[in-house]
Formats: C-alpha cells, structure tokens, sequence
C-alpha cells in the first residue's frame, strides 16, 4: 500500500525535524516543503495527505493555500491562530492548532515578569548601573494579592496554578463563566470591572478573535489600581495601543509586561510600536519568547505530528479550530 | 511601680514608632535616642532596661555600647547580626536577633531574580530598549530543574517553598544535615561538590559568620553547571569577589544575581565593587532590598518589641544571638 505523505512547510533545524520523523516516518512519506524546487512545490501540496505548518501565512503563498484539497489535516504547532489565513484554505479541509501547548514556559514567563515588576528588578538594576543604590524604595510583596487572569485555557490555568502557589488570590475571567480549576472567583467579562478594581495583577491569556480585539482600553486600564501590574502574553491587539501608552505616562506606578506587541516580526515581518514604549521604565519588554523555552518547539512539533498519525490512521482529529476563533 | 526604660535607637519612621508603640506603649517608657540632645543620650542608655535597634554599629558610638549594662534584653531587628558589634557590649547581656524576620519578601525576591535570569528579562529588555527583537534565543524553563539552597533556616525554607511549588526539586545544605522540609536532599558542606555539580540554581541563604566567609570560591565555582544560576540574598563575603568575577567573564551563560555585596551602605557607608560587575550582562544587580517590602520593616519592629515585652514582664527571651553567629 501507498503510504500517505505528510508535507512539513516549517523549515525546522534538525531537532524539529527528527521529533517529527520520530512519529511519523515508518507510516508516512514526510516532504519537507523547503527542500523542494519551486516547481515542485505545487504537486507537493497537491498530493498531502497532512500538512504541518507552524506559520502558513509565512511558509505558503497565498495561491498555494487551495492546493490542499486533499489533506485530510492541515497541523499548526501553534497556539494562537489569529494570524492564520483560515478563510483562504478549502472548504471543508479539517485544520487543527494546539491549544495549550507552550502553557508551561508561557506561565513561568508571566510569573517572572510579575515578580521583576513587584520587586523592581529592572529598573534597580538599571539604576545600580548608573551607580545609585536604592535600598529602601519600597517593593512589594505578591503573596496575599490577587491576580485577574482573563482567557482561561491552558496558558491561563498554568499561570494561575504558579500564582497561587505564590499565594496569590486568582479570579479567573473564561466565555462559560465556569471551571474546574481551583480559584477564588471566575466570571465571564460582565465582570471585568468588578475584578479590575481589585486586582494588584492581569494577565492576559486570550486568543485574538473578532470579539477579543481592544478588550482593554482606557475604561478598562482606569478600573485598575494606579499601580497595578498588567501582563500580556496573548496578542498585542487585545489591548488598545494609545490608551495604554497614555495611562503608562499618566500613571508612573503602574506597570505593563508586554510580551506580546502589536506589530511583530513573525506576524508583521518587522517590529513597531505607534508609541515610544520602550523609552518608558514603567515597561517590561519581552521579544515574544515565551515559548522558546529549550526544548518546547520540538515538544509542539512532536504534539502536532501525532495528532497527524492519529488522522491518518483513521482516528478522529483532536484540537480542530473552532469558527469563534478565526480573526480574519 | 516604675515602669521599665525601652530605648529605640533607630529613628524610625512614624509608622516603625507606631507598630513599637502598639506593643510596649502601654507598659514601658519609650526613649527615643535620636530624639534626645547628644548629653541626653549617656544616662538614657544606662537607665535602659531593653534597647531595640536596627543598626548597633551605626546607632551608639563605640562607647555607648558599654553603657548598656543595666539591659535586660538588646534586641536587634535584623535577620543577620554579623555587622553587629556584639563583643563590645557588656558581657552577660542578652542580645536578641529576628532569625527569618524578612523572609518571605527574600523568597519572592530570590525567586523572581531566578526566573529573570532563566527567561532572560534583563538581557532582552536591554536588548529590545537597544532595538533588537531576539524572539528565538532559547530561554529555560524552571520546572524539573534542580535548585541547591545553602544556609536553611527561615530564608532558605521559605525560598524552597517557592521554588518547590514552581516545579524545581530543592537540595538543602545545613549544619545538621536534617530537615523538616520537605526536600530531596538534605546535606552539609560536606555534599557541596556532589549538590552543586547537579544544581542550575544555586541559592545562598546562610549568616556570614567566621565558618562561612568565603564559602565560595573558585572551586565551589567551577563545580557549577556552565550555565548556572547563582543567587546571593546573604551577604556578599559568603563568596569569594574575585573569583566570582573571574568566572563570570569566563563564563558567559553563567548568571550572578547580587542582591547582597561586598561593600554596601547600611554596613560600610558606601557602595562599592573591586572588579566592574555592574558592566556585566550576565549580573542581575538588586540593591539589597528583599526586605524592603511594604510594611515588613513594622512587622519586624513589632516582633522585636513583642521580645522586649515579654522579657520586661519576666519571660525568658526568644532568638538569643549565639556564640557561633559571631562574625566580629
């Protein structure tokens, strides 16, 4: 029998490339799309039976989208899909992400921004540099504090769980208003107001949808205390640019850790801000590298490629995206 | 009757007198030192029946010490009494100390130096502040790795809660080799070479005394992990200046957290290094504040005073300094 190909269009360094083979090279035929002339390329997709992708929109040209007719999954390694081009793939072509899957090294990234801004870590070290030593400016303690963690899936749940453990108080903010976690409240976004005022921490851990864009303006960002400390690990977009920036300049105690921007190399192909953030040092900048945690991409490759056997072994797919979750 | 003499020889803010107040006020004549004219100061310190001070070897001239002969109790309001002058008091004086008085602000503190270093905080935000986005630099993730706490009294068991609850395995180092805590292991210097060969962080938490002055030098050093985190949250004579620097210009991907140096304000009226560690970029400079988290300096002021009270009204009194706490 013909063994079913996979096509990968990540290029992938070598320990990509053998968490893939591990799973799936005595089923399958797996063609790495980079390693292929130009003009193969198109018989390529045409003939997947599965592709793997980590960036579409980067790896495929946009004509080369509806030459996946006959795959049976398209596999993204990533957990956020705001920046896939869904609308353009073929009807009816299952297309899976995964959810959670840089959960871990997501959350201990929040917690150690958290904690760099409590303590002033930064901005000490900063200062010892140009040869000040400020002992007694007051830091704070995160113990006995609360912290809003708004979009409650893996990365939520994982930051909540280390929060607490630091004996945080956790509100948690989902759709359903409900969870199994363990928290000391959960709501739906009816509820941002009443959490935000008494949060000394947000987090932000939502995908990017049509429904999440601009969540946080200046309404939002003026219900929080004036030195709070909002993280965001999500998207750029889920905050307005401007009025954070404005309440950055207005309130010098509070504190932003942006982890995610609003124009990044991976999406955007370059990095921008409409606003001079990084001359603020009420900021906490991040180059988006939460999830290049030694080890994880391979991890996710691994992850994806199973549930690719998985499909082509007559299983169900797991992880499939949901229309509430496409942006554009 | 007369009521006994409490002299408090740090100035103390108004909330510092407030919380010492709140204890003794009711039982004791409190005297301010600070507030007295200079010839007051000789009789109130002989009239003492307690003295609480923050800073013995700054607050009472070299003479004065001995003026205090009369002192049922001189309670100190630190955690570490190596800069104390202990042997130029009156023999037969009972000096007390706050043993783990700050330490769950050191923890989070120790804790959030850690993560910054694995996730590369400082490094990037200079990085990103310089304009550069490194999104693909691998960063580390904390969970499963091993962290070796050296010193395990209030700082260090509380620093292992923390990073036990991150998901690090924790190796103790103790004088007794015996612990309550949950740990993996629990040793003595005797183990350095085994725990710190198999430790990516190295947490320092023991009181500089004349056994631990210089604990670690250049060989300790060269036990670690080539990419280690080392963390000093003690005092900075616990390692060896020299060596350290030596090993951090050699050493790239090693990180030193200094919270505590060699040369500080509180201890010798200046800050200063002997080599340039502060052009370092794998350093994390703090300086010296774990314990200057909002509200904690009362908490302590409040303990001493609860030690003085209980000794006034003829208990016997808690954290008595011992012999071999003696650095000077």
């Amino acid at each position: 029998v013909a063994q079913p190909t996979v096509v990968v269009s990540f290029k992938g360094n070598r320990t990509l490339r053998l968490a893939v083979e591990e799973v799936l090279a005595d089923h399958c035929l797996i063609v790495y799309l980079m390693d292929l002339p130009p003009k193969g390329r198109s018989s390529a997709l045409e003939s997947a039976d599965a592709l793997l992708s980590n960036n579409l929109a980067v790896e495929l040209d946009p004509d080369e989208l509806g030459r996946l007719r006959n795959a049976k999954l398209i596999q993204l390694l990533t957990a956020g899909v705001d920046h896939a081009p869904l609308s353009k793939l073929p009807p009816g072509v299952p297309v899976a992400y995964l959810p959670g899957a840089f959960a871990e090294p997501m959350a201990e990234h929040a917690v150690a921004m958290v904690l760099a801004a409590a303590k002033r870590l930064l901005i000490e070290d900063r200062n010892m540099r140009k040869g000040e030593f400020n002992q007694f400016v007051p830091n704070r303690l995160l113990r006995g504090g609360t912290c809003c963690i708004i979009g409650f899936g893996g990365a939520g749940q994982a930051t909540a769980r280390l929060l607490r453990c630091l004996g945080m108080k956790i509100c948690a903010v989902n759709r359903s208003g409900q969870t199994d976690e363990s928290v000391d409240f959960v709501g739906t976004v009816r509820d941002l107001e009443r959490i935000l005022k008494g949060a000394d921490v947000a987090v932000l851990t939502l995908p990017l949808t049509r429904f999440t864009q601009g969540l946080i303006g200046s309404r939002e960002l003026s219900w929080m205390k004036h030195d709070a400390i909002l993280v965001n690990i999500s998207r750029g977009e889920i905050i307005d640019e401007g009025a954070l920036y404005a309440h950055l300049t207005a309130q010098s105690n509070f504190t932003a850790c942006i982890e995610s921007w609003w124009i990044e190399p991976v999406r955007h192909g370059e990095f921008r801000t409409n606003y001079p953030f990084l001359e603020l040092p009420n900021v906490i900048a991040a180059p988006h590298n939460s999830s290049s945690a030694r080890g994880w991409q391979a991890r996710a490759a691994r992850r994806g490629a199973e549930n690719v056997h998985r499909v082509l072994t007559g299983g169900s797919p797991r992880f499939i995206v949901t229309e509430d979750l496409y942006f554009r």
